[in-house]
């Protein structure tokens, strides 16, 4: 009793110093604080900001918004690509125009950040959460298929949650930390339920499954330019679709739908004001011509530490699913189950030698608000929440130039 | 008959091209075209936006947000100031935070850009059309006393509409053109009917009453720092109140609702991602430097214009209500009543003429998804509407140093 109650903490400080001398060699060219991620500009940003500024055109009606849209959508191979103020709203606006309407049910993953669900929120419509696997961190296409089995039934040619009496109308999958989810199985699993396919692709610029980008996935799908996103725009977002017609509703919803006229001000729905400010796209005029750089240089460090936590027993970095490049937005260090209970131990001694380590999100069903909604049986959820742990992920870390 | 029928189009003709002359004049050291409010940027907003690029502080974490929250709240004269990506979004939060609920109503003029009504859609709730006033241009206290007391009822305390059935819960009064509306008078009616004033001063950052600034006079005010506004961010919006828990709470829903934590990601209701980036707040403390100096230059183009149009019949520049001083944001020409038909005329004329005037909205309850609202009876939006022209306006045509 005595020798094991013993033992018992000593195995703990071991893993715990093990993983600390791992995440520190992996680091050690960056000074500390190490922060989970950071952008960084060049030249380039500097010069089209401040030819915003000189000309006095910041606002939205500038020319590098429209710039901004050609330069993502080459990127990322789609037709359309339309710019608004961030992730959060781009993904409202494409709920909107999926025709997401309130009292409606909306499947996403309990393994998310928040805005997945709150997008759902503000479109009036009620968040449904569904497992994710480990395979690649994302929605679980057999969970889902095994879970509508259970609780769908068709009527009238929609799809109906039996137990709730509201319709399912989309589902919205996320690349998670630039992984993508499992597309062709996802893919057949929609079609068969006739489901409306949003992509969250708001960590996933970059990333390609079989040599295809994430954002191309679905019937539309939204990026996010965020301060901590692999390309940033201080705030800004983005919603991608192939349908002209889909593009043309968006531009008109995002702007105030207001009726072009040369004087007059004719609006003919209630729109949003959501367009990206033109100071905002100048920035990522900049940051997306880097953006292979980025890539390649994020692909880097997850390769760094991926060999030095090799020999390291007790926590594995997670790796792409395979027939994916993910973009590694952030690195996940995935701890084994016997060690579940050192997660906050660990991420108390991160912080305090200056690595801005992070948990997960907590999954979104045990949010107050969301503690409520319709779901699927969750248990891999809750185990991820248990053993991840993000590692600073920020391009430059790599010593890759960029 | 002939010769009436003569002097009509002769004496129109006259009417044009003699307010074309004295636009012509005011703004005479203008180049063409010359554009209804173009902002302008000096050394000062160069500076804090490179500062931001070169530190790679863009994103809403950046501590020139929280130092433009200071200097807008400073220079208004309120203590609590939450930026906000624009002023609609502003509106939205401040609705929600007043406690407006899907299903309730809430006055507003139907003299007004578009988003005011919008906002309140965007809460779940139902714009209700009162008419306006040429003291003012903005909402009339004793059309809407009357309106109140032919279709409100009180019961259990609380404000109904009794043709709808849905309580009414607050007003949204616009400073239009950046004139103050009658604030004492809707102080007392808002206080009588037990109704929340949120104040639209987006228009009005600058304007006074009686000494007082705009956006203090309501529990909550909002300004907008779209690009066209006296002072811009590229796009942008603040909340103002002095009430501490309101403030608080404001930046909490507006931040995603998250909790702080060293690392943790908890949420506790249902968030918005509204937070101004902080590029877009550096460009707006190097603005709002400026601001006295602006409102000194846009009150000297209006006194130009009334000069010019003293000696023209059939038109006059419209000035601010007693006891106010306005910040003039926008220039309005008020045609007379026989001169009503000639307006589209006109603005034709002028914009032939390099001169990007442009008519008032067209008022809400005349748009299609604004149509069937409930509304007090509107002559006078209807009527300004016919009459009202918007002349060129930014700061810097009036000549003096900015
Ligand atoms: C999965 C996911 N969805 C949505 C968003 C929302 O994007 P934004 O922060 O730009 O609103 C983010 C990023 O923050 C995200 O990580
Ligand atoms: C009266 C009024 N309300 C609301 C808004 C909305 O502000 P923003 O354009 O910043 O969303 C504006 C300005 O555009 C406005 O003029």
């Amino acid at each position: 009793m005595a020798i094991s109650a013993q033992a018992g903490p000593a195995v703990e400080a071991c893993f715990l110093s093990s993983i600390l001398e791992a995440v520190d060699l992996a680091l050690s060219s960056a000074k500390r604080p190490v922060a989970l991620h950071e952008p960084r500009f060049g030249a380039r940003e500097r010069e089209l900001v401040m030819d915003c500024v000189d000309t006095g055109w910041v606002s939205s009606a500038g020319r590098y918004v429209t710039l901004f849209e050609e330069m993502v959508a080459s990127a990322v191979g789609v037709p359309h690509a339309v710019a608004v103020v961030n992730g959060t709203t781009a993904l409202h606006a494409a709920l909107v125009l999926e025709g997401v309407r309130p009292g409606d049910e909306v499947i996403v993953p309990s393994i998310t950040f928040v805005a997945t669900a709150n997008a759902v929120s503000h479109a009036g419509a009620v968040p449904h959460f569904v497992d994710s696997t480990w395979m690649t961190m994302g929605l679980d296409p057999v969970a889902l298929d095994e879970h509508l089995q259970q609780v769908s039934e068709r009527r009238d040619g929609q799809l109906f949650n039996r137990q709730t009496g509201r319709r399912i109308r989309a589902v919205v999958p996320v690349h998670v930390f630039g992984h993508p989810v499992d597309v062709p199985q996802l893919q057949a699993l929609l079609a068969k339920y006739d489901l409306i396919f949003i992509e969250d692709a708001t960590e996933s610029l970059g990333s390609t499954w079989k040599g295809q980008a994430c954002g191309t996935f679905g019937h539309s799908a939204v990026l996010s330019f965020n301060g901590n996103k692999i390309i940033t725009t201080g705030g800004g977002g983005m919603i991608l679709t192939a349908d002209d017609q889909y593009a043309r509703r968006a531009r008109h919803l995002t702007t105030t739908a207001k009726i072009a006229h040369q004087w007059a001000f004719e609006h003919d729905e209630v729109g949003y004001n959501y367009r990206l400010p033109n100071i905002n796209a100048a920035l990522g005029c900049g940051q997306v011509e880097r953006l292979p750089e980025m890539v390649a240089a994020k692909r880097a460090l997850a390769t760094r530490y991926m060999q030095v936590f090799e020999n390291v027993s007790g926590a594995r970095i997670f790796r792409e699913p395979g027939g994916a490049a993910s973009n590694y937005w952030l690195n996940t260090l995935v701890l084994d189950r016997e060690f579940s209970d050192e997660r906050d131990a660990l991420l108390s001694m991160l912080h305090a030698n200056g690595i801005q380590a992070r948990p997960l999100w907590t999954p979104l069903h045990l949010l107050p608000m969301y503690s409520d909604c319709p779901r699927a049986p969750l248990p891999v959820a809750e185990d991820m929440f248990t053993r991840c742990i993000n590692l600073p992920s920020s391009p430059f870390l790599s010593g890759e130039r960029n």
